[in-house]
């Protein structure tokens, strides 16, 4: 769309963070993503971070020694105020060019020769020995549905007759999610209690939920926003797009099937929710754009919807990988296993669509507002995004490496998710990952 | 259930505010309801005020005089800095022995002869002379499903042959609304554009919504909150409940018919919904509990959703009415004209139910949050709480006195919704009222 390559892009930079330039680093100089984090077990204020290596530069500190000076769009008290936040939703706020401008410097001092090394290493701390928290305080969370892949295959499950709704390659469906529930990687949740209605009953019964899932998505995290009646136009969309994200929503498959209609899921979902603690910039994805297309038999978008750029670059090419850890394979000390891999590139819908269909009504986006992808699952069954597909709605179990069986999620077991986008002539763009896990039930 | 009739509630207290003592007033002495206000036209912080007939208390200059000294609840600085806030989320959040504490002092300064009067007559500003905003930060907004009688007759229209679904009689049912386009009485939005299905054509038109419409609900203030993955059970359920409010539900059929399948509504609702300014207390209407019914035949509540008090005192006598007045109206001098008149006694589902439910599953409420109670139509076709149900789906249009006729909204048209609960030997408790104007369309 509007971001174009720059020199911030080029695949020869190297950093003087040594670790940055270790050709599977998720955070490259290339990257350059976001967080909030503290010194672990401290009880410091959070602080905004960005991600060298296995680094995390110290942004208020880093703008304190003035290693951002020289850039007009990095002064005032704006952004003095945006960069000394505990969240990053005055950053946020600043909008594009103050994003655009603070990666440009922040490739230029962290480069290798940069005059600025001596000051920013006492602005470093390891990651691994850092906590997170979540990047942005949500406002709101808005859940979206665009694999067509995953639609298809739940639609089969709950509505073997009626799949994919007519809406579908029209609508870019979403509905509103919970806020408050959202954790950070890391986030451990009790197994939730609720009503589900067992096949052969008439009546439903209530206690823990049976079928426990996970749902892999990206997050899409809102820069500046849209005063309520104001809309935001597709060729705008990206601009108001802060960055990227992973996201894990988790869902209660038995009790979604019996409380969905006529609204919706609801206490299905909202128990927890867990993104990655790193946002990644579109800028950083610029060399992973991708056409988008789709059969020429389906209809066309909209003329709201619709934008030349879009089809040539609106998609991204961001690889996700959903792994498993039992409390078995942790106490034998075996690592995650893959349960599937999947790709971005294969939505429905673009990151540009979901904000202009968000908006197109009048609806008032704000900073720090988060939307979800929708589970990603690809046109493969073994690149399903969720276990409910994985399984066949829970009739196919899993059998793992160490002879361990699963259909549905059990406690203890902690999910990893992990995206990257990569290819030749460019340099590796990550997102770390996501981790939550189960705990058994409230008793 | 836990709140007793104490002081309070006497119907014989007097308050030196004359106004407060007209039998038609919705604020006698005996309510006290909270809203957020400052002078109208003015730039000065909003603060925190209590009704008092047709003034406002101003709080933070109360306790400032040292109006409310002698509770223990309402000293220290916790105290201090929730009454002098922008909002009642930190009042919400000290809990409901403050609430009640707070109740009591304000009662007896503002009674008839009370030492106070001289003191605190410099803390009043006449509600005519204010503006008003949101309540509270509201972190997260959703929306409940509780009369049976409007999920029975939008059923019919939505799904003829499948109009109540079967977990109706078992699950609240609930889904998460959006928090940033929350409005206070008096908002103006335009009408929104959207994707539509005409019922003659395969393919969706985009446009301005011509099916507009209003839902009368009642708003649950939730004060103070629980922590992830505890729940709040229902015996527990209305002390953490600050009180309720009036809301309006602005949604446009026509989006809401093409795009609610299968999550839910969406952009048929987020682009406006409008509460009363002034939150009654729980405690303010103990005197018109009303003990809870079901039909014998109906399926009896599963036992987290099941109490004794709530069988007793569970459900609420609130009237609740909706006016219209057109644009021709306004122009003629007409006062606005009762569409329907409900009750909040009528709801399926007590407020207790819908917080032990949210909460059930460990979702977290936060102090600030709103909960919708879904459209209150009672069991009478006129008494119906939205439109679609007064016209029949837009078969019968209404004729207003000056002859004008509705289908469903029309631009400039102004919808107000009223509330007060009464009965002999009994002070009245009144709303006041949430009004909001349709704009046209953004062109």
């Amino acid at each position: 769309m509007t971001l174009q390559l720059n020199e911030t892009h080029d695949v020869l930079l190297r950093s003087w963070v040594p670790s940055a330039n270790q050709p599977e680093s998720d955070f490259p100089i290339q990257n350059l993503p976001f967080a909030v984090f503290r010194r672990a077990g401290s009880n410091q204020a959070f602080r905004i971070g960005v991600a060298i290596g296995d680094q995390i530069l110290d942004l208020a500190a880093a703008h304190a020694v003035h290693a951002l000076a020289g850039y007009t769009e990095l002064q005032g008290g704006h952004f003095t105020a945006a960069v000394n936040a505990p969240n990053l939703n005055g950053l946020m706020n600043l909008g594009a060019p103050v994003w655009s401008a603070l990666r440009l410097a922040l490739s230029r001092v962290l480069r290798e020769g940069a005059a600025q090394q001596g000051t920013l290493q006492a602005c470093l701390l390891a990651q691994s020995a850092a906590e997170f928290a979540l990047p942005a305080q949500i406002g709101d969370y808005t859940d979206f549905y665009t694999s067509i892949h995953h639609a298809t295959a739940v639609g089969k499950l709950f509505r073997p007759d009626n799949p994919l709704l007519p809406n579908y390659k029209w609508v870019p469906i979403g509905y509103h999610g919970r806020a408050s529930s959202i954790g950070v990687s890391g986030q451990q949740f009790r197994r939730p209690l609720g009503q589900t209605k067992p096949p052969a009953s008439d009546d439903p019964v209530f206690g823990p939920a049976k079928r426990m899932d996970y749902e892999l998505e990206i997050g899409i995290f809102i820069g500046s926003g849209n005063a309520l009646g104001d809309h935001i136009g597709i060729e705008k969309a990206e601009s108001h797009v802060f960055g990227l994200c992973l996201l894990n929503d988790w869902s209660a498959r038995d009790v979604q099937a019996w409380e969905y209609q006529p609204l919706g899921p609801f206490l299905a979902k909202n128990f927890a929710s867990t993104i990655s603690p790193w946002v990644v910039t579109l800028e950083a994805l610029a060399p992973y754009r991708r056409a988008w297309t789709r059969d020429a038999a389906d209809p066309q978008p909209m003329a709201y919807l619709e934008s030349a750029a879009l089809r040539d670059g609106g998609a991204f090419d961001i690889e996700l990988e959903v792994l498993l850890q039992t409390e078995k394979m942790r106490h034998d000390g075996v690592a995650p296993e893959r349960l599937s891999l999947s790709n971005f590139r294969h939505s429905y819908w673009t990151v540009s669509q979901l904000v202009t269909h968000h908006t197109v009504n009048g609806c008032n986006l704000n900073p720090g507002d988060l939307l979800g992808s929708g589970t990603q699952s690809g046109p493969a069954p073994e690149e399903a995004g969720s276990l409910l597909e994985l399984t066949e709605g829970g009739k196919k179990p899993l059998t793992l490496s160490n002879g361990e069986q699963r259909i549905f999620m059990e406690d203890g077991d902690t999910v990893i998710m992990r995206g990257w986008a990569q290819k030749d002539g460019v340099a590796r763009v990550g997102f770390g990952e996501v981790a939550g896990t189960l705990l058994p039930a409230r008793t």
